[in-house]
Formats: structure tokens, sequence, C-alpha cells
């Protein structure tokens, strides 16, 4: 049920993860000549497919999955082969390597669909270059900006939040059982390994320096900022008052039926909000003992897991959810002239700036601004504006204060 | 594979528990009057099982589960008593109720394990009341303490921490699409639906006050921080070097055939590094939207799910780990001894501090603590040292420098 | 700079704290018989100020300010008494006790802002009981409600926020070196030393066994999301297109003179999400090593003093905030009209259910709200609505649909 | 007394951080020929010195402390050029440029502590490549290694913190109220102003896309993973029963002189339990609304400032620890060998099995090492175990079972 709602915990993928690593370990040895071909060729073969309930009820004695795993291929092959499973290997090396697998495919699915996220937010931009809406600051009008701007913005902000994921070190880790290599020795192996299962080779064993896992969920935590920041800005932008998007489906109330509640946001935003503190319990468990942890390695498991399906989910979502964007071109232009004006008080201000001096110009309009007439009107009558009603109105005009957004949505698409 | 690692997510008791509330909440419609006895009595009779892979499918639509669900009872049910299904409520309702009721029968379970363990503790406290152990801080040798007080530190906190679970208030939810009960207006019926499902009532509908979670959250947090320190102390009292306790079985290594893995207290440290961060999530999804949350309520599901998994889990292997737990009294006192008498420094200060001073004494003892020769005989050699060797003997004795701690040990027994 | 605005630190009570504790120590020490009454006397009239940077700079090598600050202690009274300045205690005893005294204070001044908070909210509720207002689920209008019962749920979650406050166990700590009393094997002690304090006794030393603390934690959690979910609402409420409430002074715009800036809000949200990131903090370092903690008790210090002064500062911000709010009776009504009566659909249905059915008035209405046709208008036109003008606009009728709004405030007011 | 033993928050460094924005503002501005010339040399000359108390009580009216700084620095220049000051920019403009000014300066004192700690760790890896100790998982003893290899483990992992930190992109802020440089519409002014500054140019204004933050955050707590791991390996080495390492200095105990605390360790560890909460707090503060967040913006100062002062401190006190740390390599020796040689099991199966096979051999060593009896002995009078005294005590030989553990050092002193 809430797999469904929030992502698939796919304990298989891990599990699969972690046979492709002994596989690859056996081949990788069998190619640095430390075991004979013939085993590793029989190991590759076996069938990869375990039964995660079993394996998970045999995880518990010696606590960790790959105890069990190991015995269950060894039963698969045949005695001469089943003493090269996981020779001179560790468990955490297979449980790391398979958390980087199962890391790695998780974000490029998620890469992906920011990457298509960001192209949807890139032809937005470019559509709604001139659409003019209002800036809202401490969710108060400020002053006109357009709808491509707000879309260059996240735009931006998902290629970083890609750029990052892309940078993550995605590296393979062999050991042995205290990082040495004690029974082999050799460390062409580990090189192999790593190429053999398409990951990068580290410096050294990295058992109990976790750098790389606390960048990978410093990168998911600035995603799920990101993913959380356009849902927040869409959950707002649809609200019943201000109606400036609605999303492209979904929504309804059956007993409602003037409602249509911006589902995909809420998600993405129930999902963003999840990421933080999944993210500091990464963080907190990097301090790990000695040459492999007593409980903090293992409390990232879950953790990991949790993010991968929740922000998978999310990513998927934050797609959708920006390509289906409908927006209210005519609802953003009358929320802009609701105050009557007010918002380009600034720009009666620069444009009253010559005649008087800036500081007059500023109380002067500061002054009619909160009389409570309508401020054009005021200024009309107002004796001290020395501006004429064409001068006025072109103060008035949010269509001649956008600053420089155009060229920000240019910047933004030429990524 | 995670789920018998670390606890399992059960969608199906969620279920459950939300046709339960929909089953209730007819029923109590009906003892109020608002609806055909007979349709409350086909609703209360309507099969409980859903497929949760199919509901949180439709889920997905409208963003809760209850949508779906609601759909399906009605399909079971006869076309009259279908237009009482859910009569009247909003999915936070049932949903919030379906979350009391998860979170009562998990906190129960921990409770009962922690009340176990407790008794376990209270065992082990009064059976070691006279097991000389050193007492460590800041990870160094201090002064000797009990075992027995060790234990009787346990016991106090895990009484504490379900003291704390039994006082968070399991209230019903129900208040309608908005919190006016606008359907059928009769306060009379939340009081039913709470007394059908052995809930309490609470004051008003409590859709966006969430105070009620954050205290769940709190204390769960709290459990955590107990069972994550009993583990510690575990698993520090296990390393090879200490030898003082060894957990009852498992943790062999195939590999490594000295090596006894605290495998329980692992795991535990584990889930107890977990707790935090989802609390924190608790916490933050606290301020919620006017009378429904646009993400923040959501977010709990997930989250709550996780920690009723991983903490009850945890609590039946802490229940195991002290139950089982193998004490090494020999270890204990050759442990205390290994400084040669270093650690009664403060006692021989004591001792000798009427005859010249303390702060005199304090100099003296320092300077031959800190000699490097071996203690006793240097104290028995220095002339300042103004005792007789039975009065050294008897200073330098652990067994005599234990302060109150029989009589704490007493305390925390009689809880 | 940010003391200001976020609030102060106070390292000076902290230290005065200490003092206050290192005095009752001696007090406890000579009633109970243990040391000189003179020696208690002349200790407990001690000048209480130190320089808090030079007990810093020489609490760098021991780890903790006690130390230098009995140092301090002991220079300021006479040779004699200086023996009994800190007699068997440890530092840690003097630190928590410390901290207890500075959280007990902190806490009283967050109850009484909480609860004339809370009185605010009292006078609110009652004052708009019957002032209609739109209620907003997923930030869409639902339906209506009153400003009154938006209030009495503020009030609800204030009064559990401070009952949670009130019930945290403020108890004093005294153990000695390794928490037996060894040095005076005493209880009285412990007994007499609460006592003059005003501080509860606890069943045993605490030292790391950190539930109060974590409980204390948990309460601030649940009180920063209680006020940041009132800061949240009123931020939402004083939207420019919302306008329903606006904060009593402040927040104005130099250049720009239409913006009113919820400030007041605005600093209680920023101190409101600082809060669930530190409560995790106190709770990952709840597992404490041994007999002292290596570390984890030393991370509480900064944690806690930033978790006081940032919501004692937020409690007198909300309590001004509620105290000070200007409600516009005017548009919350306009709001609630915004949709011309689509809101009050439910009730149409509710009004032609029973001359044909629920189900098909249901479509009926649903199918009109959704024409994009005048509501009023459409359903007066259209013949399947078997209703009068005057049954028509008795259901479109806001104030007649407000559910138990009015007896729920009532019971919020008889807390 | 906190600022000494945690690190002090300097609200000077951010107000001249601030000054230093705004004089770079009127730079640019004149350079682009937007103001005159004499008014930016004039606003550069402003005297930099302001109280931060006073501009902290004047801005919690406006929320921030640019409006009063602001305020100020125009009543320090003539009318004239008073009129530039901060022309075009808006408040977080300026906070965001100068936050982002203190962060590059924190990270930069930060990266150059933590190279010195990681040429002091090779020092130590080279120095130590030949001091045998005993490699420990899950805290209990496993097989050999070398202290230099643990050190080597610590230089990869600080040196991937540096580099992390050194990846942070530190730009400058300008986009004026809006992001859309309404007031002069020259894209050459931030330009300018992050050239002025040695700052980076955004493609963009940031204002409410938070990318920066949340990598300098994830950053961070990446690096208090590093530290936190060296101390905590500090910590346990130093532990009495182990003894292999102790700090340089500081740690005494007044009434027990045995005591050696690791307070450098338990600081280090104070604060790296501090910072995942802290990093939490930055990313559930990444979706900001709109074009300036309402509290969520104003909820990073703190937080920055805690992360900081606290981290700068740690990078200290992790240089110092590891510079002076003393290593004792009689200890390690004497450790490794305290189990009888059952560590060096592994060994031993794999010196038999070419004789019986890998299976065989492991069985009956496992059996052996299980059976009590002191392990070299109990192998020599075993028929089946068909090796030689000299290849027995070969296999023994922990010097011979390092496997490519001096290749790894060699590796991470290539960085």
């Amino acid at each position: 049920m809430f797999d469904e709602l929030f992502g698939a915990r796919d304990d298989q993928a891990w599990l699969r993860a972690m046979v492709d690593a002994e596989k690859a370990l056996a081949t990788a040895l069998a190619k640095a000549g430390v075991i004979p071909a013939s085993a590793a060729t029989e190991i590759s073969q076996c069938p990869a497919e375990f039964d995660p309930a079993e394996i998970g009820r045999q995880a518990v004695g010696p606590g960790n999955p790959v105890v069990p795993l190991v015995q269950a291929m060894r039963g698969r092959v045949s005695d001469e082969a089943s003493r090269y499973v996981h020779f001179g290997a560790t468990s955490q090396d297979i449980m790391d390597t398979a958390v980087i697998l199962v890391a790695k495919n998780a974000v490029a699915g998620m890469v992906a669909d920011v990457d298509a996220a960001a192209d949807a937010c890139a032809r937005l931009a470019d559509e709604h270059r001139h659409t003019i809406m209002i800036a809202r600051t401490l969710m108060q009008h400020a002053l006109p900006t357009t709808f491509g701007l707000k879309c260059a913005g996240w735009l931006v902000a998902l290629d970083e939040a890609a750029s990052n994921l892309r940078r993550v070190r995605f590296a393979a880790q062999l050991g042995g059982a205290v990082g040495t290599l004690s029974v082999f020795s050799n460390t062409e192996v580990p090189r192999l390994f790593a190429a053999e299962l398409g990951l990068a080779e580290p410096l050294i064993p990295w058992h109990t320096n976790r750098t790389r896992l606390g960048e990978l969920a410093g990168a998911l935590g600035v995603l799920a900022g990101v993913l959380g920041k356009i849902a927040l800005d869409v959950t707002l932008l649809a609200q019943t008052e201000v109606g400036e998007v609605a999303e492209s489906s979904g929504g309804g109330s059956s007993t409602m039926p003037h409602k249509q509640n911006p589902v995909r946001s809420v998600l993405i935003t129930a999902a963003a909000k999840q990421i933080p503190g999944l993210v500091a319990t990464m963080l907190a468990a990097m301090p790990q003992e000695h040459e492999r942890a007593a409980g903090a390695w293992h409390a990232e498991w879950e953790t990991l897991n949790s993010m991968f399906s929740i922000l998978s989910t999310a990513c998927t979502r934050t797609r959708d959810l920006v390509a289906g964007l409908r927006v209210d071109r005519d609802r953003m232009r009358a929320n802009v002239d609701m105050t009557g004006g007010l918002v380009m008080a600034e720009a009666v201000v620069t444009a009253l700036a010559p005649a008087i001096g800036r500081a007059a110009a500023a109380g002067i309009v500061k002054e009619i601004a909160t009389s409570g007439h309508p401020f054009r009107a005021a200024l009309l009558k107002d004796p001290r504006v020395r501006l004429s009603e064409e001068d006025i109105d072109k103060a008035l005009d949010p269509a001649g204060y956008l600053g420089s957004a155009d060229e920000f949505i240019d910047r933004a698409l030429r990524r």
C-alpha cells in the first residue's frame, strides 16, 4: 500500500546486486590467477534468484544477509567451485558493493527523471518568458516577474541537483576481513573486481571510511530540497485564492466537487520532508569503529533503502508534475493587478526621482500608497507627483519593470 | 530480507485498522441514531481483507488509501448500506484513527518486551549486587562499582522509557471534512466512535494539531536511546580486551573461530541509530496547514511505520539480550585489578587524610601513583604514607569502596 | 546580533547554576553531618560571579567547566573550607544539576508565555465564534468553518504543549565519581541536595541514563511544532491574496510600501524549523558509555543552550503575535464566497438527498458544480434540483453548515 | 564559556561581511556606470565597525539585520552617497553574500586544519607501516593489520572531506527585490559584484534555490563524520584495557591520578555529534516559498553559525590530536598476542589447506581453536595438522599475514 504511494523497497534488487558482487569477485580472482577459471565460470553461472525472506531469517544470526547468501550460493555450485565462492572476501565487501550497485542504479533513474523535469521547466521558461506574474516575498506581493523566470529558477535548481548526483563516486569495496586482502594479497583483484561491475576502484578499502555514503546522502538531501521547493511553489500557486497553476489531473474530492487538490505536489512534499532526517541518520552513522562498525554500518541499509524508494518515486512525480502543469495566464495577470498598482510603487519612485530626488519621491509615493485611496487615481491627483498620465501609466505597467528577467531565462536555457 | 533483520512493515495491519475505524464509525452513527442500525450491522460484517497493493495503486490519484478502501468497502455491502460507509467522515479521520490503532498495538508490544527486559535487569541487579567491576568514565578506568548497579541503571532507564510510552494519549479522530462534523453535527458520535475502538475521545478534532504524534515520536525516541545505551554497554563490555560479558549465542564467524560478535547488540544499536532522524521528521511535520496539511500529514505514515517496525524488533532483541547475558565475574575482577590498585588511589587518600590532611594526602598519593612503580609496594615503602600494611590493604580493597551501590540497587528493585 | 533576533545564550546563567549546585552540595553535606557546618556556611557565601571566558579557557584542558570553577571557588574561601568545595562530587553531578536548573528556569518562562498565548487564543476563539471563514484542506477551499474554531485548535495545541512541559521531571544529579557516592556513602545527601535546590530527588544517579533530557527534548520539540503551526497559519492567512489576518505591527518594507510582512510569524517559523534537528541530536546522544560518556554528554550542552534560547524567544513572539492579531472579518466572508457557493455543494447534496437519494443528488450537484456556470443560478435552473429557491439559499448559507464548531469552541474554552 | 569549549560565534565577522557586500555593490554599480563613482568611493570608505547588539535589536522589526545596517551606513556617508547605499539590492542579496563570505573563510580555515591533520596522518602511516596491531571488527579481535594502515585510512578520509569542501561553490547573490534586478537591470553589475568579492558569479540569482547551502551543509556533515571516526578510534584505542594510544597531554583527573582522559577526542566527538542534526535543518529549510522564504531562509543563519564555530574548533583539535598522538607499539603487539594466536587461525587454515583441502582444514582448525587449549600447543599436538613446527610458527606470525597493507599505505601516501 505504502509502496505504491511512496515507492517500493526492492529487496530482490539488493539480493541480485550481492550475487553480482560475488560473481564479479570470482571472475576477478580467476583473471588474476588466484582461483581456477573453471570455478569462476561455474560461479558466474549460478542462478541468481534467492528468497529474500529465507535469506533474511538466516541473516539474523550472523547479523547480515551475506553469510546465508554465500551459504546458499555454495549449495548451488559444485564442491570444487563452492570453495571459491566469496573467496578472500568479507561480508562487508559484498554488502557495500551491493549498496553501491543499487545506489548507482537508483541514482541513474532519478537523474533521468530530474533531467526530464528540467527539460519540461526549460520549455515552460521559454514559453512563459512574457507571462507576467507577481513575485512574492515572505508570501506578500512584491514586484512583477514572469512565470518564465520562476521556471528558470526551478530548472537551474534541478540541473544543480542532477549535477551533484552525477558527481557521486560509485566505487567497489574489496578488502577482505580487515581491509588488507589477507587471504590473497593481490591488488589486481580489487581493480578487476571494480571493472567487472562497472564501478570505480577506490584508492584503498573504505570499510570504515564512509565519505562516499555521506556524499551520496548529502546529494540526495539536496535533491529532496529542490523537489520540495518546486512542489511547495505549485501548492501555493494552486491555492484557491491564487489559482495560477493546476496539476494536470487527479486530486478531485468526492464530496467537494469544486476542489482540485494538488496531489502530486502534496506527495512530493511528503517525500521531501522525509529525507533530511534520513540524511542525518547516514551522517550520524559515519563514525564507525576500527575496521568494521558495531551497528553504525548496519544502520545504513534501511536508511538508504528508504531514501532510494522515496526519492525515485518523487522524481518521477516531479517530472510528471512539471510536464503537465496547467498555467492560467489571466489569473496571473489579475493577481498582479489586485493591489491596484501598489506593487509598482517602486517603479513610480524611480520615475519620479529624477525630478525631485529619490528620497523625496519615495516619501511622497509611500504616503499616497498607504493612504487607502486607489493608487493610480491618487497619483494623478497629487500635484507633487510631477509626472504625466502617460508617464504614470508607463510606470504602473508591470511589463516595463521586469528588469533582467528575460536575460536570466536565456542564461538558464543555455545550460 | 530487511524485514527479517530489522522488523516488518505490516501494510495489512494498517488496512485492517482502517476497516475497523470505518466499522466503528458506522456503529457509532447507528447508536447515535444518525444512520439506520441495519446499515451499521451490515457494514460491521463487511469482510476486512483487502489487497494492499491494489488499494495502494488506487491511492495515488486521491493521495491517500482511504478513498479506494471506502470504494472497495461500498462494493461489498448492499446499495443501501453503501450510502453509510464513511458517512460524514473525511479520509484523515479514518487514517489518523488507524495510525493510532496501529500505534497503540505496536506500543503495547514494545512495552511488554521492555517490561520483560526490565525484569531480567532486575534479576541481574540482584544476582550481581556483589559482583565487583570497574566503573569507566570517558572509557577510562575510574573506581570500582558493581555489575548489579550497572544493571540497576539499565532497569531504571527501561522503566522510565516504558512509563513514557504508557503515558501516550491514544485518541480517536473524527471531525468530518473540516473538523466541524458538518454532515451530522452530533458530538455523541465521536464519543461513541472512540469508545467502540477502545480509544480516548479527544477534546476536539486534532487534524492539524499533531501534539499526540509528536509526543509519541518523542517517547519512541527516548526508548531508542535507552535500548541503544544498553546495547552500547554490552558491546563495549564484550570487547576482546574487556571480555566481561557475552551474548548468549550467535555471532560466530566462519573464518575467524575465536570471534564471538555481539550481534544482538549490534542490531539494536543499528535500530537505535535510525530513530532520532525519524523523530526529527515527525516533529518537523507538526506545523500543518489550515484544516488539513498539504504533505506534512502524508509524511507521517512511512515514518511511523519505520519507527514501529524497527523499534518493535529492537525491543524483542533487547529482552533476549539481557535475559541471556553471560557474565564473567572473574574477568570483571581481573580488570579491576589490572592497574595494580591505582583505581583505589582515592580510597588511599581518604584513609591517609585524617593523619596528614586531605590536600597533603592527595599530593603524596598522586606522586606515588604516577611514579611508575607498583602502587601497593610503593605505598608500603613511602614513609610519608602513615598507614599500616593492613590499612593500606583495606584501602586498596575495591569491595570496601562501593559507596551506596547496594542501597541504590535496592531502590531500583523497589520500583 | 543573532542573540537579539533569535534569543541569547546566557553563559552567566549556566555558571550561576553551577555555583548554586556547589553551594547546595556543601549545605546538604553539612546538614547530613558529613562536613563541618562552618565550611558549608562559608562556601554558601562565596561570591557567585565568575568570568565565563576565563572559565571557558580553563575548561578546555579537563573538558568541562566544572573543574576550573571548583578551582576558582576554592580560591575564594578559606583553606579549611576549600577542602569541602565539591566534596565527594564529580563534575557531571554539578554540570547535570546546573543543566536541570537552567532548563527548569527556561521552561518556566516558556510555559508562562505559552499560557499567555493560550489565553489570547481563548479570547479570540470566543470573540470569533461566529466569524465565518473558509476551511482549507490541502490548501484548497473546502467547507466553511469559523475563525473561532481555528483559534480553539491553536488553544488546545498550546495547552497540550504546556502540559507536556509541566510534566518534565527536573531532578538533581549527585552520585560522585561513578554514581556510588564512594566518598561519603550517605544517601541522605542527595535528598538534601535536591531539596536545597527545589529539584526532585531521582531514584538513583542518572549519569548515563538520559531519559530526563530525552523527554525534555521531546517536549520542546512538540512545543516548537505547535508554535510553528500557528505561525504557518498566520503566514498563510496574511498572504496578499488571502488577507484575512495581519500582525499588529512591523514588517514594513522601505521600497515596497504596500507590503506588510508577517515578521513575527516568519521568525517563529525560523525558530520552529531549527528545533527538530536539535531534538535529534539530544536523542542520538542518549546512548552514553558505561558510567560517563566520552562525548555524547558533552554534545548536550550547546544543543540544549540553543533550544532554550531559540524557543524562549519564539514563545514570547507567539504570545505577542496572537495577542495582537488583527482579524479582517469581511475578507474572511468574501473569501468564503469567492467560489460562488461551490464550497456549499456538500450542503446542497444533503438538502437534495431526501428527495432523490444521496447518490443521485451527489451526481447532479457535481455535474452542476463543474459546469463552469454560476452555481446558484445553475441550481435554480436545473429541473432535477427539486428544491425551492429558499431551500437552495438556505443550503448555500455557510452559517447553516458549521456543524459542531460552536460546541467544540466551548469544549476548548472549558480547559 | 561554551565559546571557548566548542567554538565562538563571531557576529562581528558576519557584520563585516555584510558591510563588505554593500561596499562591493557600490563599487560594482559605479564600474557599470549605474551610480556616480564619487558615491561608490565614499561608501567604500565608510567605517566598517558597527555594534552587533544594536543592529540586532533593530533587526527584530524588519526581521533581518540588513535593514538597520543599511540605515546605519547611510548615516555615515554624505546625503548624496547615502542614496546609493544598497542601491537596487534586497536584504537577501546582502545577507546571502555575507553568508557565503563567512562560509568561504570558515571553510578555508577548516581545510587548512584538515590538510595539516592529513599530513600528520601521512607521517604516522609511514612511520608505523610495520607497527603490527590487531584489527577489530564489531569490536572483536579479527586479524592483524598495521597502525600505519589505520592512519592511512584516516588520511584518505580527511583528504576526501577536504576535497569535498574545496568543491563547494561560493557564489555571490545579487538579484534585487525579486531576482530581476528591477531597479537597474544591468547584468554587468552581478558580475562585477562577484569579482569584487572574489566570489563566483551564479548563472542567475538563487534567492530560493538553496542548492549551494545544501551542498555546503552536506560537505560539512561528511567532514564531521570523518573527524568523529578518528576521535572514536582514538577513544577506543585509549581505553585502559587497550592502551595502544594516548593523547599528547591533558585529561588528568584531580581525584583519580591513574586516569588520562582522551579529552580532545571527547570534545571532537561532542562536536561531530552535533552536526548531523544541523545538516538536517539546512536541508529541511531548502524548500523556500516563491521569491523569498517566510522563515526557512531565516532558519539558516544560526544553523550555519553553529556549524562553522563547532567544526572550526573540531578541525583544529583533530589536527592537534593526530599530530601529538602517542603510540604504544609494545601494547599493540601484546594485544595482538592476547588471544594466544587465535587471531591467526585463518592463516593456519590457509597453510594447512594445500595438504588436506580448505574445508577440512577449516574444520580441524576451528575445532582446535574452540577447544579451550592453548592454540599453538594444540596445533603442534594434533596429528591432523600436517604442518611442521616451523610452518606453524610461520602461520602464527602476524607479520606474515598483513596482506596488501603496505601497498595500500603507499597508495594513500601518493595522494
